[in-house]
Order: C-alpha cells, then structure tokens, then sequence
C-alpha cells in the first residue's frame, strides 16, 4: 500500500500544481506533501511584481499559490479518505475538487527571493474540506493567510 | 474641477493596473471607472488555464482580478475624499494602499472569451474602505463574488 | 402545489427560526419569506448592547441573526429543488442543513430601534448554498453585510 | 510598569467581556489573558442551543464569543503597544476599537459543557490588529476558529 500511495501523492502534485498552465506561467513548483502538510514554492521575478515602487509581490500571486496548495492538501484529504481507490478514479475524483470560497489576511509585503505556500487540514468529509494556508519567504517572514473550503465529492 | 478629476481617474487606472508588471503579464487591462463602478478586463488565454480536462480559468486569475479591481475602486474613494488634492499627493497614496483581507466566493466555472471584473464601494473612510467585486463573463455569467478590505490612509 | 408549499415555507419559518431556544432568547422573529428574500426581525433591548458607552447593538447579535437568515435562506432553496417533497423528509433534510463558514462585514454602528436581517441566495446546488445577507435598521441603514456557505444535502 | 500593565489588564477583561450586556446575557466570562493569549469561558444552557434535535449550540454564540475575544486580544496589542498610557486614555481607545470584519468556519457540532473562545494575534499595527480565533469544548475539541480584522486606531 505505501508504495501505492506514495505514487498517488506524487501523481497528485503532478496533476493538481505542475501540470496546470497558469501555474507554470507563474512558476508555482510542487515541493513536497505528506499526510498533513503541503508545500508548494517559487521565485520572485519580475513578473510577479505588484508594487513596482517597492518591488513587492503581487497579492494576486499570494492568493494563487495559497487557493493552489490549498486544493492540493484538499485532494490530499480525498486520497487519504479513499487509500485503495485506482490511481485512475483519483484522477477523475481531483479534477472535479474546487474551491468553494477562500479567505485571505495580507499580513506584511511581500519581499523575498523565494516564497513557500504551505497547507494543513482543518477538517475533511465526504464532501467538503477546509485547509488553512499560509506563505512565507526564505527567512521564514509570514507573508499571508489564508482559509479555504473546497468541494471535494 | 471634473478636468482634474477625470485625469486623476484616469492616472489611477494606470498607475494601479495597466503598469503593474503582473497584471501584464496575465493580461489585466484597466476598462473604465467612475465615482461607484470600476471595471478590469482581460481576454481568456491558454496560458490562463486552471483545469485542463475543462479549459477554465485558473482561480488564481479570477482572485487576482478581483483584489485588483477591488484595490482601484478603494483608490476611486480616497480621491473622492480628497477631490482637491494635487495628482503628486494622490500618487503617494496610492503606493501606500494595500489589500488587508478579501474573500472570494467561486460560484460557477470559469468558462468565457473575456472577462469582466467589477468593483462598488459598500463603505469609505478614512483609514479603510470595503469593496464589493464581482467578475463574470461577455454572457454575463457571474463566476465569482468577493469582498475585500483595502487600508486606504 | 402551491399550498403545500406555502406551509412548506411557513414550517421553514417556525422550524428555523422561532422554535430555537437561543433566537427566543435574543428576540429574533421570522418576518417573511420568499422564494428570493428571507427576512428575520428583532427589536432593540438593553440585553443586546454591545458598547454601552454608545448604546450600539453587539456584533454577536449582528452575526448571530445574518447567519440565521442565511441559514433560512438556504433551507428555501433546498425546499425549492424539491419541491414535491413530504414535509416530513424535509424536515428531516432541514435539521441537518449546517453552516459551514460564514464572513461578515460591520460596515456602520448597530443604531436603531427595530432590525431586519435580510438574505438572499447567490448559489444553490445539491451540496451547498451560497447566501448574501445584510442587516438594515428601520430607517434602511445597512449595518452590516454578510456571505455564508451552507452544507444542505 | 508590571503592576500598572497587570491592572490595564484586567481591565480590559473587565471593560471588553464581563461588563458588557449582552455577554452578561448569554454568559461569556473573561478568563485569562497574557501577551499572546486571550481567553472567554462560558457553560452551555439550554437558552443558547441552535439545534434542539441535536441539543447543540447555536452558530451565533460561536460567533459571538469568536469576535468578542479577538477585540479583546486586539485591545491587548493596542495595550502592549502603548504600555505607558495612562489607564483613562486606554479607556477612551478601547471604546473605539471596532471589529472590521470577521470569518467565522464551523468544524464540529458545537458539543460539551463548558467552552472556551480563545485569540491570538496575528498582526497588529496603528491601525489594524488582525486576530486567529478558535473555540474549543472541555476536552479539546475544536469546534471552529475565526479570522478577525478589528480596527485599533
């Protein structure tokens, strides 16, 4: 089984971050996932910038790496649920997961080389789950939170 | 006074979405804005992609948007508290003005050619402001609702 | 069909709202209910002060009664997608119906005599219901405004 | 300063919980609080259940008491940041600070005897203090937390 699973968990971040093209337009990266936690990473560029005075982050990429690692700790909770389920009905289970809604605090800006979005379970069901998210920078300066729930069955 | 209120407007559509370098690079265009509705722009593109077996937008996008939408529409309001103010003035403003929280409730998939996101103060003041944002598509079909709270002094 | 469903909204009144112990204890009322429009009423009482230098309604009090007319609100739109359903199965669908997260936003002091809790839905399915809510006083000052997600099925 | 810090101290619990109406009403008590931590105990009774099928408690106390200790966990930052103030200019600062907007996710059915509502800071500055809340029953269950945005300035 474990080694079943540890295919599934690497099928989900394939799946759920890499493969997805607005990720990549961005530069989110799959770091790493385990039973309760989820780390998605990338680097500042250029085009990330939203305050070009400062030279700060966008907020719009804060939340779409906190909604994206966020899904992905959802779907984590979905496999965990479900741990024979056929890699291939996983796949059919995640591409129906969606966020039904997502909070987040913008608590300092968003300076740094390279930003961590990490998730954990707050609660998982049958049909919904709710992740807290969070990223921070390099040094380990929290950048946001966030909260968010989503459909998954 | 309009004059110099018009071309305050305007600098604001620019200074706030066309020249942020993220916002080029997902494709947000400033469209109009008046004292109680802002509206963004952007054209549906592969790169834009969040679910690939359905060609939707990313979540990520919409939130984007909104915050942005959302954030100019916070601006609109600190010019109309200070209608008199000179455009430096208002610049310096504007650089400091920042997303505290948003939410953004994701009510029905991403499907369309352009989308629109909208933006109407529900209060102003002088140290906050909450704006509600909407985005939906050239059908106007309503995808997502949000509600964000913007430091304004 | 229309009678039964007018008892059916009724019952949605009295088994939501009246007959629960804590809106007798803060005074919450159903008003009025329609296939659109919620609305719960309560009255100003010294109990529901919540700053007593200034007299204003406590924000418990405030997100107590949008969640419970989201909440009602929800519970219509369950009612509306089976319509031909026994009173019985849905009173059944109705104790189980839940909030899963709810946001409110205090945008004005809770001044005023009489209040009415307002809602409306943005989203109904078969697994959750998205609802808007505000709280007006008599003179039609929004004191607040609210959006709740709502397990109902 | 130790002293006159321990007695602004209690006085906040005193001003921000227990001599408010309407926690007298439902029975929140101030319990604790230190520099990092804020804790609000009350005993469930019958006139606070929200589900008489189920014997639970209502959402809105939840609620209630959520936002009632995060203003009081914002009052102490306020508090922390202005050690010198004068105990009558502290007044005067707490009977302004305002929740600007809250969100509340229920996890679990609001179960036990005895609960308490607990906060703490997540950021605070001049203007805005931003608070995690959680509320948990007499055997650690996590019944919901709560993200709060209280206005400090």
């Amino acid at each position: 089984m474990g080694f079943l699973k540890d295919k599934a968990l690497a099928a989900i971040g394939e799946l759920m971050v890499n493969k997805i093209p607005f990720n990549r337009h961005i530069g989110l990266e799959f770091d790493s996932v385990s039973d309760d936690l989820c780390v998605i990473k990338f680097a500042m560029k250029p085009e990330l910038v939203g305050n070009y005075f400062q030279g700060i982050l966008h907020g719009g990429v804060t939340s779409a790496s906190l909604d994206m690692v966020g899904g992905t700790m959802a779907a984590v909770g979905v496999l965990n649920d479900n741990p024979a389920t056929h890699l291939a009905k996983l796949k059919e289970k995640l591409t129906k997961l969606s966020t039904i809604d997502i909070r987040v605090d913008y608590l300092r800006p968003g300076k740094g080389e390279t930003f961590y979005a990490k998730a954990r379970l707050l609660r998982t069901g049958s049909k919904i789950a709710v992740v807290r998210m969070e990223l921070v920078n390099e040094k380990g300066t929290q950048i946001a939170v966030a909260t968010g729930t989503y459909l998954v069955g």
